[in-house]
């Protein structure tokens, strides 16, 4: 017997860099899946149905809501956007690891209906380098300035309720960071305790 | 302020390869410390006290035992070796991370005098591929491999004591997982707790 896939959620502040992040992990990490997200939106042109998007009418979303078949949906520009439990749950069954890149509501949603998932938040550079940047860009007063350093420090409180944080300040290291965890969570004794066990039980049973 | 350093405990059966993990992981990760171990042996030719070993007599040795300053102790052929606790303190107080090699024995007690240390157990290839290696030796009896598989299997248990399982087959794959154990490590929100929260009681109050 295998071990259980992980759930990686990779989530934080809106335009911190999580979808470059998680498209740059995936040409690291081989072995992964990708969580594809369904959607009442049409499709734009070269967009497929499955691999970027499962496109659904309102009705079939709603339905879906219903019968409980999402881990997490929401509202955005009235249009439905949410993570089919199915296929999530169906590669973690298989062993495999999939990856969920995901906005901080949504995140929530997960670790109420998944809380072994492993949830990373992606943090923007720290305030004292915020500040250092919005002063020297010199475009925002002081109150402009203030206002946003606010907002970055009430966005950072969200990655208490997390595993780990990585901060997006250098792509290489944030990269680097992300793996680093997958590849740890991989070797938790926690997630492998059946395996270990399991061989003992083998063994006695026919020796 | 920055985070408390992390205390990486390498443990696992004796020949498993801990000393040729350790050694290369500290060429790849150059801001790590090395636990350097008390003892009452005599120093071989070339051996630097403080560098390989900090050598005391029996009656200092003892004393630092009854002082309640090593971490862990043990006898190995009438000598006596131990952990001293002072240097470890005083590195993670630094915000430095530190590795410590050590036996199983050690680890434990390690475990109960530090269990916020990361504890990674070093396996031995799986039992299948050992029974494999022993059958195509085959210098070994049924029985001896027999024997060899018992007690593999049951030092294979004591991983369940731990944080991490590295099996060291490939030792490339062994180092890369041991780094990003590490580097996972310092990303843990647990342990940047304080920082995080930190930065908004800096901000407000000056705000």
């Amino acid at each position: 017997m295998t071990r259980e896939g992980i759930l990686l959620v990779v989530s934080g502040p809106s335009g911190v860099g999580k979808g470059t992040l998680c498209a740059a992990l995936r040409k690291e990490i081989l072995d992964i899946e990708y969580s594809v997200s369904a959607t009442t939106r049409s499709p734009r042109p070269g967009e497929v149905h499955g691999r970027d998007y499962f496109f659904y009418t309102r009705a079939e979303f709603e339905s879906m809501v219903k019968k409980g078949e999402l881990l997490e949906w929401a509202v955005v520009y009235n249009q439905l956007y949410g993570t089919p439990k199915e296929y999530v749950e169906s590669v973690l069954e298989e062993g495999k690891d999939i990856i969920l890149e995901i906005d901080i509501q949504g995140a929530r949603q997960i670790k109420q209906s998944y809380p072994k998932g492993v949830f990373v938040f992606v943090a923007p550079p720290s305030l004292e380098e915020l500040h250092k940047r919005l002063v020297q860009r010199g475009t925002d007063s002081t109150e402009e300035i203030q206002r946003r350093l606010s907002l970055a420090q009430e966005e950072l409180q969200r990655a208490l309720e997390y595993d780990y944080l990585v901060p997006n300040e250098d792509l290489e290291q944030a990269v680097l960071n992300l793996k680093s965890i997958l590849l740890a969570e991989r070797c938790r004794v926690e997630r492998i305790k059946d395996k270990i066990t399991g061989f003992s039980k083998r063994r006695r049973s026919s020796g």
